[in-house]
């Protein structure tokens, strides 16, 4: 469903919620005002008819400090495969046809589709299902920068901010960090160019870039009023080494 | 404009078409007749009015065996913005609105906006843009494989084919790779899982997945077929290391 903006729905997206005759909704505490009224604001643009239903769920307790950390997103996607199966079970009659409204892309960063595998895999259930690709908090990243997300020839590293809490990547160019709630991005020095921006594609985005140490200071400050103002925050950032003459994007 | 089909489109994408005057099109030789044709069926499918215009240009002559290689690209890329400062001055009126019809996402592996990004900082010309997000051909891969690109909590690595011909990434989790135009896939051995796909939503795609050494000899016998067929090939693949039981994604 893309990162945020309804505009950011694809042709294909449309065209699979008109399919659609029930939407699983998942209420994530905190941020569930908002991102509820996303999802419900665009089923109500772009759904024809008004046939389909709503199946709210909250999700599964996760006892969990960082959103990154492997063993506790293991346990949690556990409790989310028992949890979608009794959805789908109870909710779905024969032939309808179910959906997770994933954010952003459902290739980086979301457990649906390895889910939806494995509750295949088990055999207990029988369906069929089909991913649909959204753009993702990257890409939004980048549009909204007007930069290419790599420099010629070189790599791109997508990570979490549990990773970068050792400091940049070894060996890498230019490195998108998502998932980063501690500020990890603290533990980065040296000659660094940012682009960071939070809330892509709502009516609250934020966009800072330049060199880290220089714009640093602006985004922790912007990172603590937000977070107090809303609630929670969403934001993704693109690091560079040699940060020097990087504002043309990819030269 | 996504990597393909005419359904990859955003609203945001085809709000962006019918506000445009001019299309500057490349053609690319080779890959000329498919590639034009999609983005003109693309034009037509979308646009309301009738009064844009199309210019088509030939691509700058590039000297090169490798699309991935750096100084070449660099040169390329110089001769590119002169044409395209040629391009603007020329063809658009004051207050006019063109466009470059990017594949796929033009943050990734492309130079578009770089190229815009250096005009504008030379001063010559005077003009605003923007930047439209598409679903890339790593998402349409994803999306067609039904798979997460990463794996919980670890990263992604995106190159190009001339970076992995010296074997899989060191460190690297997940590796996607555009830009093999020579097979790079044999530098790599080991206990490898792949998902390749070539012409992604177009009518001509093909999938593979499976065990790099049972599946390798597969995808040489259908490049060599598609491109022998074709006269061009696009194919994309997701690498990953220890690759028994990863067929559930991302799990
Ligand atoms: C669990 S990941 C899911 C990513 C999502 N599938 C995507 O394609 O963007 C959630 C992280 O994505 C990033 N994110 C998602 N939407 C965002 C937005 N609108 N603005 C900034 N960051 C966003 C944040 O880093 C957040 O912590
Ligand atoms: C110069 S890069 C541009 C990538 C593009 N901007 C994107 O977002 O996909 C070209 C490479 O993208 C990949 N590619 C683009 N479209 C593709 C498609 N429809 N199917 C498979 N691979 C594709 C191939 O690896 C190709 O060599």
């Amino acid at each position: 469903m893309g990162a945020g903006h309804p505009d950011y729905l694809t042709v294909q997206a449309i065209n699979a919620l008109n399919r659609v005759d029930v939407f699983f909704l998942v209420n994530k505490g905190t941020e569930k005002g908002d991102l509820l009224r996303i999802r419900r604001e665009i089923c109500e643009r772009f759904i024809e008819s008004s046939t389909y239903r709503w199946v709210e769920f909250a999700d599964p307790a996760r006892v969990l400090s960082d959103p990154a950390y492997t063993p506790d997103i293991r346990s949690w996607r556990e409790k989310r495969a028992l949890l979608y199966r009794s959805l789908i079970a109870d909710s779905l009659q024969d032939g309808e046809c179910g959906a997770f409204l994933v954010w952003g892309d459902p290739a980086l960063y979301d457990g649906t589709l390895a889910i939806l595998a494995g509750l295949l895999a088990e055999g207990t259930l029988a369906f069929d299902y089909e991913a649909v690709p959204g753009i993702s908090s990257m890409q939004a990243l980048a549009a909204r920068h007007r930069i290419a997300l790599n420099r010629i020839g070189e790599t791109i590293q997508i990570t979490t901010g549990r990773q970068i809490a050792g400091g940049f990547p070894e060996g890498a160019d230019s490195v998108v960090v998502l998932l980063d709630t501690k500020m990890d991005l603290r533990a980065i020095s040296g000659d660094v160019y940012i682009y960071w921006g939070a809330y892509l594609g709502t009516e609250d985005e934020v966009l800072v870039s330049g060199k880290l140490h220089e714009v640093r200071a602006d985004i922790e400050r912007i990172r603590s009023a937000k977070r107090a103002e809303k609630g929670w925050i969403m934001d993704t950032y693109l690091l560079r080494r040699n940060g020097a003459g990087n504002t043309g994007g990819n030269r």
